[in-house]
């Protein structure tokens, strides 16, 4: 297996430090500070959090502290600070988060158990989607899976049908940003991305090759809510050399509409 | 089954408002919006989190539209605010949290799969256990197993084993504290709990039966760093009518040797 993208999970574009300048408030400053970790900064020094966060290092030193007595961060034994646990107790909460996940969770071990390939369930979050679940082959490339990763919509399958099935204007606004390109096949032509996600609407199945790591193939279909509406979509991905394209489809639209019947109304309806 | 405990992941001691008086700062007022939310009070209303989090109205409704920009809470067609994305994706970032789910999944779904139970991974979190993974048997009680969820020690094989584990004025601060009984089974009295105790550190295996909801039994066993040091615990639930004790401690031991082996030294040595 090539890994064309070495970036992973670390697509989401972290924090310019050069922004922090804008965080004027108390509330800025402290949300500064969660943005100084990312993918690739997850463990930080002080003076690493207050550079990333713009902060001076006293008001650093005070809200990493504060912070750290209420259990967003835990600090090592090196002295370096980390994420903490209660992030992972309040994430849990998230209706669109953990709590569909929850509902999900067996379908979606159905559909690997079936597969054998990762299979990745994604909401809409911003101009992104990110993964709430992922399950991976063991034999599989493990970068691109992960919970709570963040993507970019044009180059996953969870994200082309997120954003097939969006409305128009955000569809135009994430066409005309600038898209990453990942792997030599990533489409990043609006035009072609139109008529994608055109077909997507037409068969009611995303089907994309090598979009961020060659050789691999990702086939996704919608999860609809009680009311109707697309409220996350759910991916296989399987060396493109399968042939099973239609099996595929035919198990994840099966996964899907099992996964819509455990869920109410869509939770959140503004994003 | 029978659900003695209907309190499940809302274990976790909700803020008293009366509290929040003492949030002084900025960031605390901040931090008491997110604290508003919980297991019980997952979806609130702009009033019920000033009221919980002890703020005036207009301060909550300032920081949640500064919490809402961020992402870390959303907002519904009806007005309800709940937690959002950007938590689960930070919370990904925590090397104890989903970093370690990740080392030992495979693991824990072999687990799972060899014993038709429900597997958790837990570690320690101020004088509770956090679950950082839960694989749920179909056919068991969904009430008790979710990712994030927070108990207490007495109460839970994870909580008992890391608890046998740590420095012996921390296992007197809890054995001190109030020990809630969830089940008529619970153990609560200090004394029985310290042999419980000495006989996990002897037997490198805890047994209890009926702790939380009867009529289960839980199997759970350390989980160690590179250092030896106690990183977590791996636990398995299943019908305390299973006479398997022997044979879950052994593929207990067994996920828990291969889990170490892929984990490095303890990434958090400062609790």
């Amino acid at each position: 297996m090539t890994v064309t993208a070495e970036r992973g999970p670390g697509w989401a574009p972290e924090p310019d430090p050069g922004d922090a300048g804008r965080r004027v408030t108390a509330a800025g400053r402290m949300l500064a500070v969660l943005d100084a970790f990312g993918p690739r900064h997850r463990s930080l020094t002080l003076s690493d959090i207050a550079r990333r966060g713009g902060l001076s290092l006293s008001t650093a030193h005070r809200l990493v502290h504060e912070l750290m007595a209420w259990g967003a961060l835990e600090r090592d034994g090196e002295g370096r600070y980390s994420v903490g646990l209660r992030l992972l107790e309040l994430s849990a909460l998230a209706p669109r988060g953990l709590g569909l996940r929850e509902a999900a969770y067996p379908h979606l071990e159905d559909l690997h158990r079936a597969t054998r390939g990762n299979v990745h369930l994604g909401v809409r979050d911003g101009t992104g989607v990110v993964y709430v679940e992922a399950i991976r082959a063991r034999v599989r490339n493990p970068v691109n899976s992960r919970v709570g990763d963040r993507w970019p919509m044009h180059a996953t399958g969870t994200g082309l049908v997120l954003l097939a099935h969006a409305e128009p204007e955000f569809q135009e606004q994430v066409l005309s940003s600038p898209l990453e390109r990942f792997s030599p096949m990533t489409v990043i032509d609006p035009d072609e991305l139109r008529r994608t996600l055109a077909s997507i609407r037409q068969t009611g199945v995303a089907v994309a090759r090598g979009q961020i790591t060659v050789p691999d193939m990702v086939v996704a279909v919608p999860v609809l809510d009680a009311g109707g509406r697309v409220a996350a979509a759910v991916s296989v991905v399987v060396e493109a050399t399968d042939e099973r394209t239609r099996e595929l489809a035919g198990v994840l639209t099966q996964a899907s509409r099992a996964i819509s019947r455990t869920l109410g109304p869509s939770p959140v309806t503004e994003l």
